[in-house]
């Protein structure tokens, strides 16, 4: 049976939970899992419920704003897949990692596009007959070039866009349109090693660890919301390409982890930070 | 303002959160957190709340009871300082971190006493001004020896007993006196290497890996429910005995976090396994 | 330039490092990476060397067995690409990993084929134009199936036998032909939850930790030496399904690592053990 | 019987292991283990032997010296005990694990003393016999504060001086007198969360894991050679303060670890990063 997922945050007050079930109660469906969080330095209140059986939507959600403060946000989604755009430049590890994934229907989602500003993963989207564009950055501006890729995003009306390895920054005003919809994979630990030659910077270092951190992108480049992390050891003997290497196998399932939190609507963003119900 | 935890259990049916979550605001108390998880195998229910606020226990207990399941089972608790006994054999690094963090007011317990079979430990655990007790097991039948370690154990009357190194098995009787309140730290993984010279063993396989295992003692030995792993890389560079101290450091962690965990009343035992509120 | 690899191993005496360097010296060949151990409990010498230059193989090797005992191994190979055959049953999430690695290069080898005693995976094979073999084992003898492979195996003379997830038992016989040189990847950890639905098990024990084990095959099933080993963290939230899931990301992940070591011949087999030059 | 530790290191150039090794043939010792490492970018070479034995130090250093380029840096020294001074400020769970090894005699080193700014861990220090001295900082400028510790460190002339959470910044004129001798412990990760208040940095940031670095400290503050890192998963669910205990956990480990490759000799410094022989 479909099941569906009610989302809600609010400043915290006494009964909220008492209310809300209360609600559920009365329109006879049945709860699968239940979770609250209360944030506790700004005494706010989060709750993801998952349910299912047949209700109108219309007055289930009336009386939850009946119920609940004036300054509520609820979502109410049916658990289906989404809708997703991945956005990739040369490398294929992550891109890869989440085609296959898809194509045995192991990802909560529909792959709608793969969009790059190279043409050096055509051969591999085109093997899992996903469509392929690509919008070269080349002999037009930044602001151009991002404006036909924003365009051919929208055309599409994904739900999330996945930067599987997008090697370009997104200005604030394309943010703007995904605001908490843009998921990001970043090598290294944010916020360390931000710029150029992340992995260069790691064995000049003589790091002992190499990570990755899957985020939602918000206007400040790398900064926004993490959604997941992860690390794996590396040592003097790893040359910076074997630790890029390292890092690519990390970075893959990070972000395969990030997305499959975000399709489950699992995870509230909250000031720059997440909550997620696991 | 003192806080208290409600643990409650029972086979799931619809509005159970509904009708706790309203016992609770009739009764004005000011929830904390608030976790719910439904075991789908067998549709079974755990719900754990953390509230301050004045209150009527016996009434509150009553009203619980009134509108659950008739064979719910309720713990209520107050969020306070739980009295242990430690029990260790030669092996001091669990019960040295444990010493330490107790003198530092860190351990959400209050140690009673130590008690081992051997007086190697008698120097550390006096430093720390916390009674030391020795049964040697020497000259003695196994069930005479238990049978004094339990005398002693109970006079102390604690409300968990923390098998810190403690190398000799228990038996039923002894376990069947604290069901579900004796946890113990576990070299290696559960149920790997079970038997003696665990390091060995993992030596001569070469592993990669060493861990570390707390769990509650059933009369399975090495078998009952767990509550914490973790691990730490080793190569075939390190000998027996280095794995051996890689183990020792992990372990002391572990059994910490353990510790923390139930001592907070966070861990629920449902046949063979744990819930565990985070 | 292309480089070479040198695996001597013997037992230790005094000089073997001074007597195996003067060979190379005098051959004038560039050494790029050097190491050695030495297995205490056995009194055992490894040593594996990387080196570039111009030399003469059969000079070279003969003035190394001259200056080394007489019991001494020597292994003296190209560092080339090898020729692998990969195994699977219906899993894909090792084998499309493989198989993109080598559709991009980062693989150490060359693929010659798949085989699998079902069809499942010929689409995702079919993609990556790598010849696809089902030897279904319906309507015949486990001994007439285990046959059929070999044979088709030894016509493509594999340096190695990569185990996919392949889920049948190889006869003694069967891996007498590959010593040491058929890689499994196996759930969880070894020796622990050997047998079936190892996940359930896994699940009704409560695990907090899920593991991979990759490992030569020898005749005892699943204990062989070990070549890497990971975990993931797991939560009593988890079910078996997601723990499964858990598994395969580190699955992938530890036998794509201990691949690239064995195919860049860092791995000595000794005893029941690896020793591994990283 | 005492063992040695040769460590050698000079620009990379063909011949050098089996020179090495011919002197050390040539003086009749017994190599217990063998490393050598090149660093490419630089073509620099580094080795560390350990061996046994009678022999005459002057002649074997003299006879290296002779054979080896005159760039080159040798050290030789004996396998024992080092002797190191420990400064703390008022955190005690790197000093109490460190006081803990030391008694338990699992640290290859004798603490001479324990210096703070505070005399919080003056009780602490004084269980485990060690001299405890507090030089306040307040009153005083930070040159007279630092000049009155220097002087006091100079007297026990260690050969090493462990920061086990000193929370004052080392001038670079301390930090000269014992180049590449200061160990540090530092919280999160470098170069992440550099300045106050990491943790609640990390907990609106909404970080998913803890770690801690071990390093030498150089003259840019936290920015020297990295020894040892580890992590520990948190989630949103840790408030700031339990953040900082996890990031305790993985701090007094990570410290323990460098200490121990430190006091074994298995370090090499080199530009701002270490190669370690494990």
């Amino acid at each position: 049976m479909l099941s569906h997922v009610l989302l809600i945050n609010c400043s915290d007050q006494r009964g909220l939970v008492y209310k809300i079930t209360g609600v559920l109660y009365k329109h006879e469906v049945n709860i699968i899992s239940n979770g609250e969080f209360v944030e506790r330095n700004f005494n706010y209140f989060f709750m993801r419920t998952e349910f299912s059986g047949e209700f109108d939507r219309e007055r289930l959600l009336q009386d939850l704003y009946e119920a609940l403060p004036e300054t509520v946000e609820i979502r109410l989604t049916d658990k289906r897949k989404k809708n997703i755009v991945l956005m990739a430049t040369k490398e294929h590890h992550c891109l890869s990692d989440l085609l296959v994934r898809h194509a045995f229907n192991e990802l909560d989602a529909t792959i709608l596009c793969v969009i790059s500003n190279y043409d050096t993963l055509q051969e591999l989207t085109a093997k899992f007959n996903i469509p392929f564009h690509c919008i070269s950055h080349e002999g037009i501006s930044r602001e151009e070039h991002e404006k036909q890729i924003l365009e051919l995003v929208q055309q599409y009306r994904p739900e999330f866009v996945v930067l599987a390895k997008y090697m370009r920054i997104l200005s604030a005003d394309f943010v703007s349109c995904y605001s908490n919809r843009i998921i990001n994979i970043h090598h290294s630990f944010l916020p360390a090693f931000v710029g150029a030659n992340p992995y260069a910077q790691a064995y000049e270092r003589g790091v002992k660890i190499i990570g990755a951190t899957a985020h939602f992108v918000n206007d400040q480049l790398d900064e926004g919301p993490i959604i997941a992390q992860n690390v794996i050891p590396v040592a003097h003997t790893h040359s910076a390409r074997e630790m890029a290497q390292a890092g690519r196998d990390v970075e893959k399932i990070v972000l395969a982890k990030s997305l499959k939190l975000v399709l489950n609507e699992q995870v509230f963003v909250y000031k720059n930070k997440t909550i997620i119900f696991e």
